[in-house]
């Protein structure tokens, strides 16, 4: 019951696996659950990731301690300003959208004196969408990185302790260093699965196999959701685009050239770079 | 029992595999198994993917009714020459390589009047190696290019029989189209993948999620075997870099332009055709 009463906004896949999370520690006195959709709001709560469904924020946040924002990206910050005002002295505010930097300088231009608010993106989902696709232990072993600001140093402690409570290592990151990070690690990877599929001539896709279903996967994500990512964090898009453009270009000088053995040589390298982060390489064969 | 004596090459993975379906299905009287690793192919043999393991192909070949070159692309072309003299009469000569221009010219080049060559590729496979991952279903639901030349129709039928008695839907393709289509669906996403972790700094690394995993899960794949894949297919896999890169430069114009729709268009229709495609999306979450 430590964090008692979490109010979580957008109960979907990330929101409703916190929900689920906390409900299965037996961690929150109540969570009440903010949607705009009676149908999610029914689903989370028959799964119990919420135990009451309220389709109106105003109500749902004046009496959280903790209020945890995850909707998707462009939702947050408006949200954010909408809640501020009707929430309790002294709760905490987070939230766990992909994009940092933007988010984190919006809030804290609207936030109250006694209100902190503390950015947070748990590295977890799929290209899947809603609350059926929720688990208690979605966040087992993954990274959340947490981006303080100021000095609010037991607000912060306490965000930290829920995501370790949940299976999350916790990596504290600047917003700037956290976009830096994500551009290359998540929000390129999409751009280059969807820019493969886009490459590929539709008659050809049809003889693509297991390979070519693992490199797009998250092609098949939300575009909604993805075309905001990418606009929030468009600088360091673009500066990742260039980077792998540049090593693109080496592989194809490489091949144009006959370097046969520099080409042996970029493939050996990734497959050690990649070996040694993705140790439990593959549930596909 | 209708295929007779199938001699395997390469008892890996593919052949391996080969070897497996065709013993579940009882389709060949004997299964002769050809690798230069004895350990291999005790291993072949304990798993009854062969019924005997051979290290010299030269005994192997003699009474072979089909002999299946499953080696590695670069040694396919060096072994058919070499075992051509030695086949019998009447037999059908056929491989399993990723790449088929440059095999099936060279291996027709070398022919016997009454040897027929049949070019086969099975697009199944894993970024794993070796005869431990091969499974008797491997090819269940997969797709076999069939790269017939000339007029030998019933050695050609007997193969596609042979892979649709595996599992696997035939589709017959020139040399030619066969490797214009896998430069785009097979070698560059392998490409984009090992370029993918090239680009990103070994500290971001950490940082990736199931995302990055499977957008790279083939630049695990064995470095040696790709190599020799780009350099049999080298054109083609130039002219696909040049696509994808135009599709990126695109996609890097409408961040810069800030032409959002334009963005979302593109995330739009890439999954669009992707999930039209791979309907079974995904196994990991």
């Amino acid at each position: 019951m430590q964090f008692g009463t979490v109010c979580i906004i957008g109960p979907g896949l990330i929101g409703g696996s916190i929900g689920l999370g906390l409900k299965k520690r037996n961690l929150a006195k109540t969570i009440i659950g903010v949607g705009h959709r009676i149908v999610s709001l029914e689903k989370a709560t028959k799964m119990h990731a919420i135990d009451i469904g309220l389709l109106n924020s105003d109500e749902a946040v004046k009496d959280a301690d903790i209020v945890i924002l995850a909707t998707s990206v462009n939702k947050i910050i408006d949200t954010a300003k909408k809640i501020i005002p009707l929430m309790k002295r002294n709760a905490i505010l987070t939230d766990v959208g992909s994009t940092k930097k933007y988010i984190v300088e919006q809030i804290s231009h609207n936030l109250r004196k006694d209100i902190t608010f503390v950015g947070a993106h748990p590295i977890a989902g799929s290209e899947q969408r809603g609350v059926e696709f929720a688990s208690a232990d979605l966040f087992e072993g993954c990274t959340c990185i947490i981006t303080p600001v100021g000095n609010h140093t037991d607000e912060v402690e306490t965000i930290a302790h829920l995501w370790r409570l949940l299976g999350a290592k916790i990596k504290y990151l600047t917003p700037e260093q956290h976009d830096e990070i994500l551009a290359f690690v998540s929000h390129l990877p999409h751009l280059v699965a969807s820019g493969l599929i886009n490459a590929i001539k539709e008659e050809y896709l049809v003889c693509g196999a297991s390979g070519l279903r693992d490199t797009t996967r998250v092609a098949s994500g939300d575009p909604e959701l993805w075309v905001d990512i990418f606009c929030q964090n468009r600088e360091n898009v673009i500066k990742s685009i260039d980077r792998f453009i540049a090593e693109l270009g080496g592989f194809r000088n490489d091949l144009l050239n006959k370097n046969d053995a520099k080409i042996l040589d970029r493939l050996k390298n990734a497959k050690l770079s990649r070996d040694s982060v993705f140790h439990n390489n593959s549930t596909n064969k």
